[in-house]
């Protein structure tokens, strides 16, 4: 009897009520696009903090952010946008954000607290860890309210609301600032998740990796084929393989860094196409059935 | 290099535009659920029947058409369904067409032309050309405008609007019912197009089992690992899986109809997974760049 692969991690634990104040006398964005622009806003909505403070790297998009309502001042370099703040969250595509730590770690004021919103996690966490001076910290997140639409013009204050927020302490982190940046999203109105930076890579190489590597196998097997085809796909396929629009820049990145927990998921999910398809093969379709009706009740509670 | 898997098939004809009557003096449909009531409303909407004649399984079925505007008569049974009528469509799962055709093809009167709503079209077809008396005339259709809700309750005339349907005549099929069938779905507002019902399966193996079948199966392999990573779940995972909670009976049912082509659809996906794997497992970022690159160019040539 076919049992299944079932991964080694038994389960994560939730995040408890957050009383932590949510509440930054400074936050720096550092390269504001649709997550920090959204944050930006929803900060300043809910008067999360007492300044914001923009660097972005090109002037034109220095030049928009000074004329918004959500940013009090624009800075020319990364080190200058940080200085005085209590709060710093990196929003640059996720193969940049250790070494943008590591360039303003020396500038941040004691008890300063640095995060991120990039989606992988393991390898850049503990990356930034280590290069921060004594009484700064790093604490990794990753709010889970992307979009396969990209830039600030698409941001708005309610983007965090009612998605999941990844928090990502390592064994030594400050607990203090951990729960300060629990609290951050929280007031977003996310709801928190705390869990080992490895153990997020290998849930989020499962529940959005792997989704877009699979809309994006389907959509070079069917582009290698009659393109005329096209013409006649329903909502299904649309639906199936909307995902696969995201930038390929991104996804290299993510692909690069969470590399390993993306291959097992690929391998796990192989396995369970190859069972399904001897199952078919050998016209075994009372199990073929139950395979849809758990699939079925699998997807139902997703809702 | 690897230059990929291309289906046998260069090309299908897309249907020149039908000048041909839509309208019928009267038309039956065997088994009104989603598709076969929408087809009632719209034909009554659009005026293309004189009457509307309904037959359903079950009695309580049979009540409530009676009371619906879209229905002029209801019979006990399909043959007296059928009576004097120039359409039947038949509206049953798959696996039962071809055998109520061959039911009421003994009562249709001379030139009466019978079709069907099936997903799968080569056995069927085939099997329900073969049992028409002469003069009557068996011409498949696959109107794609299902959806994962079925049932009569969420009928509504403009389900067919702007989607694809395909119409599958034979070598030997008669070319005006061929033609008035394609007028039948044009003028509920589809784009129709004829192609052997060989080639439909191929193609709908692939832009509508596929995407089942992966769905199917992200949400088995999901199942088997922690079943609280569900709670993160974003917009990605949702749309990619959405299908999934389509109808297991149903599946089943395509499944058994389109084994063969469903098989070659899911090698096809497979051998494209194994490359992307590999690429991956190499760390061959330029080359997965590309992969992420013509996926995208794809998914967004469907928009």
């Amino acid at each position: 009897m076919y049992t299944g692969f079932r991964l080694a991690y038994a389960s994560v634990p939730v995040a408890t009520p957050v009383p932590m104040s949510s509440h930054f006398s400074q936050i720096t964005i550092l390269a504001p696009g649709l997550l920090g622009a959204s944050l930006a806003i929803g900060a300043r909505e809910r008067e999360l903090a007492g300044r914001i403070c923009i660097w972005a790297r090109r002037e034109e998009v220095r030049a928009k952010c000074a004329a918004q309502p959500w940013c009090d001042s624009v800075a020319d370099s990364p080190e200058a946008a940080c200085e005085g703040s209590d709060l710093v969250v990196i929003c640059t595509p996720v193969e940049t954000i250790h070494r943008l730590a590591r360039r303003v770690a020396g500038t941040l004021k004691a008890g300063a607290i640095i995060t991120d919103v990039g989606s992988t996690k393991g390898q850049l966490c503990r990356l930034s860890h280590a290069v921060m001076p004594e009484g700064v910290h790093f604490v990794g997140s990753h709010p889970m309210a992307g979009s396969e639409k990209s830039g600030m013009e698409y941001a708005r204050g309610d983007l965090f609301r009612k998605r999941s927020c990844f928090v990502t302490p390592l064994e030594d982190s400050d607990p203090v600032a951990v729960e300060r940046v629990c609290a951050l999203w929280a007031a977003l109105g996310m709801d928190v998740v705390r869990t080992a930076p490895e153990l997020h890579d290998r849930i989020v190489a499962n529940i959005s990796h792997l989704p877009h590597f699979m809309a994006t196998i389907a959509c070079n097997w069917l582009a290698r084929n009659d393109p005329e085809w096209k013409n006649w796909a329903g909502p299904g396929l649309r639906d199936t393989t909307r995902v696969a629009a995201g930038s390929p820049d991104m996804w290299r990145a993510i692909s690069e860094q969470n590399r390993e927990e993306i291959l097992r998921a690929l391998d796990g999910f192989r396995a369970e196409l190859d069972h399904t398809r001897v199952v078919l093969e050998q016209g075994r379709y009372e199990e073929l059935h139950s395979l849809f009706a758990s699939g079925k009740v699998y997807r139902e509670s997703l809702d």
